[in-house]
């Protein structure tokens, strides 16, 4: 059996043991001919699972209408792991999830590192450069990159730790962000842990 | 005399007492005899306009020294008019800079209110929403909308409230802004006094 991540710019397989990151485009499930228990947020892949018959859904596996129906099956998964914490899963979105004492406090959205990058490069070229995630909280930015990461990076930080708790970092762009939350941990396997937990739950 | 303030969106005219908005794709320079003195961050128009008599870019007359090289006109010009306080100009991109007694503090950059909506949209059809800026600060947003509202914008919220100073909001979405920082100030002719004082001084 195969855990499979499917989000709108990557899939990421998990065997148990190794994790294999393909781009959407990349990805032919055709060539998967074990059974593969997924969670998607890619709208555009929807169908062709449906019609899969070794590809299950982890949302018909477990009663959904206990969680908000907006609430994303990434976000369920995430927040599924923690007992006490804020989940920030940096992926083509970046998602904040606060749970407490098991409960599900509540989350918020923001775009990602990359489609931010791209947002502001397409205000102007002067904008168009990467993010510095390991800028100076303490102090006020000098240049423009610094100013870019600034601006989008410390309200969130301090935001983030304004809950005062444990913070967990996953998806594609953890690494970029833990230079950021030094006092996080990166989980790039949590939604795999989530799932896991679903399944053996249910 | 006119004077003009040239983004990357619309270029804003001002005679003194009419703000005429003009799309920048809109925008015929050569439709315009009398003297113009401009404030311009669209690097597009440059070329164009230091080549028309008419048209004085402001940057040539003062002392552009005294300034960081990277801090932008716009926000040279929104911080000169006050003594204490946050600016946010909410336009293409949301400055938001800090002045106190007079001095610069510092400041930052994020994408304005469209770029924002569009990286949202283009990371999935699910996130293709408008903000909604009257969201409650103090409840976790219970759908998509307030969950993008409130991820983009209650962090910055808590930021700029946490320098204790008043609140000015220009720029084309000031009046949106406004909606979320109840207690600020909106001034849409907040460059334009900067433009007189700085022509009143030099």
């Amino acid at each position: 059996m195969l855990l499979a991540d499917i989000g709108n710019t990557n899939v990421k397989l998990f065997d148990g043991s190794e994790l294999k990151v393909v781009p959407v485009a990349a990805f032919d499930m055709h060539a998967i001919e074990q059974e593969v228990i997924y969670a998607s947020v890619n709208h555009a892949f929807q169908e062709a699972l449906s019609r899969a018959d070794n590809f299950v859904n982890i949302e018909t596996l477990f009663d959904r209408k206990q969680y908000h129906p907006e609430l994303g099956i990434d976000r369920i998964l995430a927040i599924s792991t923690i007992e006490n914490g804020v989940v920030l899963d940096a992926g083509s979105a970046i998602t904040v999830e606060v749970v407490k004492e098991g409960d599900y406090v509540g989350g918020y959205i923001l775009p990602g590192v990359y489609h931010l990058q791209k947002a502001f490069a397409s205000i102007s070229p002067v904008l168009d450069c990467s993010f510095n995630f390991d800028f100076d909280l303490a102090t006020m930015p000098e240049n423009t990159t610094d100013a870019m990461s600034y601006g989008m990076f410390k309200p969130l930080y301090h935001d983030v730790k304004s809950y005062g708790m444990d913070i967990i970092l996953t998806g594609g762009d953890a690494r970029k962000l833990k230079l950021l939350f030094k006092e996080a941990r990166v989980d790039e396997l949590l939604l795999f842990h989530g799932m896991k937990k679903l399944l053996e739950h249910r």
